[in-house]
C-alpha cells in the first residue's frame, strides 16, 4: 500500500447557519480545501454525514454534493457511523489512495442540524443509540453520558469540578479559533451554575447543535512532495466497534472501541502515546474527553479528570488536547466533526494554527467516536 | 491490487416481514453467507442501507449489526447511495480486499421498509431525489420515472405494451425464485389493467416496498481457491454519479452514470457487452430496465423496448436480464438490492440457480442505481 498525505484542508465558520443550505455549506468548504491543496482535479469523493435523512430529508447525499461541486460523473460515496462519520470518510479516502485505486480523493463531512427544533434534533441524534433497547425507553445522549459520568465519579473519584475543567479548557482554546461556534472563555463557576440537563451533566458540559462542514484532500505522499505545502502524512488508521447499547458493556467507563482503534493506529504508525504531540478527541460531553484520554493511553485508567485539573492536556501542557476548542466550543455538526479534527491537526503540524499553535508539533492524533462509543476512528499524522 | 473473489452468498425470503426487526433480518442473512463461504472469521464489514434513519429511526447501523452478529470490535462501515447502497457496499469491500488492507470482508445490504405506511415510505424513498428542487414541488419517484417513460415513448416509439413486457418477463423469472416477494407470473393485460400510479406507469410497472437483506463474503482469489466452492471473481468495478435532479439532464432517457460506471467496469474487466452471459439490473420501474440495457450497451439507444418484445433479454434469450425476478418480482428492500444482485449472479455462475439457471453462464454483470440515476455501480463477475 502507498503512503498517503493530506495536502489540503478547508473549514468555514460554524454555527447556526440559517441562510445556507447543506449543499452550500459543503461546497464552500470543499472549494477552500481544493484551493488550499493547489489541485483542481479529484478522482473520488467520500462524504461523512450522520443523518441527513432525518435532519433535512435528504439521502443520496454524495451524489447531490458531487453534482453541486460540479464533479459528476466522479465516484462519490457517503459513509455513516453516527458522530464518527467524518473520521470514517477519512479512513475510506485513506484506503482508496493507499490501494492505488485513486490518486486524489476529497474527504468531506457535513451536517445541517438547525433546520429541526431542539426536540426533533434530540430524536435525530438518538438514532445513534440502540433504538429498540435504549431509545424506546426514553433515554437520550445526555442521559447516556450522564450514566457514564456518574459511574466514573463513583469508581475513580472524578469530581464535578474536573468535568467542568474540560469545558473551560476547550473554550479557552476555542476562544483562539475564529471559526468556532462559541469562541469565548467560560469559567468553572459558569459551568457549575448552568442549566441541568441530565445529572450530573449541565448544559455547559454538552457540545452544541451546529451547522457546518469540513474537507480535506488526500493524495500519495510522492505527489504531495511536489506541491508547495508542508507534507502531512497519515501514518496510522484504526477503526473499531463496540456494543451499541451501554447496557451491554462490562464497564461503562471504559471505551473499548477507542482502545482497539488506537491500538491499531499506534501499531500501523509504529508510535506510542508518548510520541504524540497533540490530539483532537471527541468531547461530545465533558466526561467523554476524560474517558477518551484514558482509552488512548495518554493517562492511566481513572486519571482523566485529574489530568485535566493538573493542566496536562491544556494548550501549554504535556499533551494539548482539543486545541481547536473541541466539539464543546468549536461546535459539533455531527458528520463534519471527524474531518474538522483533521483540519486542526494539519494546521497545527504545518505551523498555521495562529494564537493556539502548539510549538514544534510534529505528530498529531485524531479520535472520532459514534454514539456512546459504539464506533471509533483513530488516525495519526506526521509532518515530514 | 489483488484479485478478489466472492466465496459466499446469502439471502432469506423477502416480503413484508412483520415478525422480524431490521437486525434480525440482517443477521439471519449474514449467517447464511458465512455458512456458504465456509469461513467463520471476517476482518471487516460493509453495510449498504439507504435510509434506516427515516425508515426505522436507526443510524449507526454498521455498529449495531456488527454487535448483533457478534463481531465487535471489528471495523464496520455503513455506506449510502440511495437505492445503490448495496452495490456501493460491494465496491468498498472489493477495494478493501484488493488493497490488501483486509482478507475477508462481509458485504451486506438491508432495509426494513414496512414499518412505515405507504405515504411515509414514499417520503422516505423521496429522500433519494433532490429534496429542494424536486421533492419540495411534490414529485415522487413514480412521477420521475413516468417522465422518463413518456419521453422514451415520444422519442423512440417505445410502446406501453413493451413496458408491460419487462414486468411480465421479470415475474416469469421470479416465479422460479422461491425467495422472491411475488413469485408468480403476470400477463401484459394484467399490467395494462392495473391501477394507474403516474401516467403511463401502473402499479405493475413499479417495484414493491420490501423488507429484506442480502450478504456476500469477499476474499483474495488465492484464498478462495483453497475453499470448496467454485471461484467467482470480481473482474470489474465501476462507480459514477450524475446530476441528482432529472431537470438538470440534457436527455432524461439517457442514464449517463450507468454508461460511465459500465465503461469503467468493462475496461477494468477487459470485456465488452457481447461477452456478458447474463445480468441483474435495476428495474425499479419497467422503463428503468429499458434505459439501463441501452446505457450498458447491450442494445442500441432507443431499442430497449424492442429488445424485450423480441425476447432478447428473456431467460432463453441472447442475454438474460434479471433472472432472479429483478426488483419487480423479487422485491426491492432498497439498500439490499445491490447485494442481492450479486447473490443471483454468483448462484448462476456456480450453476446453482435451479429452474432459472442460464446454461453455461460464465460471465455476469450487476447494475445498481440510486434515485433517478444520480449514482450507479456496475460490477462484472467471472467464474474461474
Amino acid at each position: 500500500m502507498r503512503e498517503v498525505a493530506v495536502i489540503g484542508v478547508g473549514m468555514t465558520k460554524w454555527g447556526e447557519l440559517w441562510d445556507k443550505s447543506l449543499r452550500t455549506i459543503f461546497v464552500e468548504t470543499a472549494l477552500l480545501a481544493l484551493d488550499d491543496s493547489g489541485i483542481d482535479k479529484i478522482d473520488s469523493m467520500y462524504i461523512g454525514a450522520m443523518s441527513s435523512g432525518v435532519f433535512v430529508g435528504q439521502e443520496h447525499l454524495a451524489s447531490l454534493l458531487a453534482d453541486y461541486l460540479g464533479q459528476t460523473p466522479l465516484p462519490a460515496t457517503r459513509v455513516e457511523s453516527a458522530c464518527a462519520s467524518g473520521g470514517l470518510a477519512l479512513r475510506m479516502g485513506f484506503i482508496e489512495v493507499a490501494s492505488g485505486m485513486s490518486d486524489v480523493v476529497l474527504v468531506g463531512g457535513v451536517e445541517k442540524m438547525t433546520d429541526l427544533n431542539g426536540h426533533e434534533a434530540t430524536y435525530a441524534l438518538g438514532t445513534a443509540a440502540d433504538q429498540e433497547y435504549e431509545g424506546y425507553h426514553g433515554i437520550t445522549f445526555p442521559g447516556l453520558y450522564a450514566l457514564i459520568a456518574r459511574a466514573h465519579m463513583e469508581k475513580y473519584g472524578t469530581t464535578r469540578e474536573q468535568l467542568a475543567m474540560v469545558a473551560v479548557k476547550n473554550h479557552f482554546n476555542g476562544s483562539k479559533n475564529p471559526l468556532a461556534q462559541f469562541p469565548y472563555e467560560i469559567t468553572v463557576d459558569s459551568v457549575l451554575n448552568s442549566v441541568m440537563i441530565a445529572d450530573p451533566l449541565r448544559i455547559l458540559d454538552c457540545s452544541p447543535i451546529t451547522d457546518g462542514a469540513a474537507a480535506a484532500i488526500l493524495c500519495p505522499v510522492e505527489m504531495a512532495k511536489k506541491m508547495k505545502k508542508p507534507v502531512v502524512k497519515i501514518i496510522g488508521s484504526g477503526h473499531a466497534t463496540d456494543t451499541i447499547a451501554l447496557s451491554s458493556r462490562k464497564d461503562v467507563t471504559w471505551l473499548e472501541a477507542t482502545y482497539q482503534a488506537a491500538k491499531k493506529a499506534y501499531s500501523m504508525a509504529n508510535k506510542e502515546p508518548k510520541d504524540i504531540n497533540l490530539m483532537e478527541v471527541h468531547d461530545c460531553f465533558t466526561i467523554a474527553e476524560i474517558c477518551v484520554t484514558e482509552a488512548l493511553g495518554v493517562v492511566e485508567k481513572g486519571k482523566g479528570g485529574e489530568a485535566v485539573e493538573l493542566g496536562k492536556t491544556s494548550l501549554e501542557g504535556k499533551i494539548p488536547v482539543n486545541t481547536s476548542g473541541g466539539l464543546k466550543a468549536k461546535g459539533h455538526p455531527v458528520g463534519a466533526t471527524g474531518v474538522a479534527q483533521v483540519v486542526e491537526i494539519v494546521k497545527q503540524l504545518r505551523g498555521e494554527a495562529g494564537a493556539r499553535q502548539v510549538k514544534g508539533a510534529r505528530i498529531g492524533l485524531t479520535q472520532n467516536m459514534g454514539g456512546s462509543g459504539g464506533s471509533t476512528l483513530v488516525h495519526i499524522f506526521e509532518r515530514e
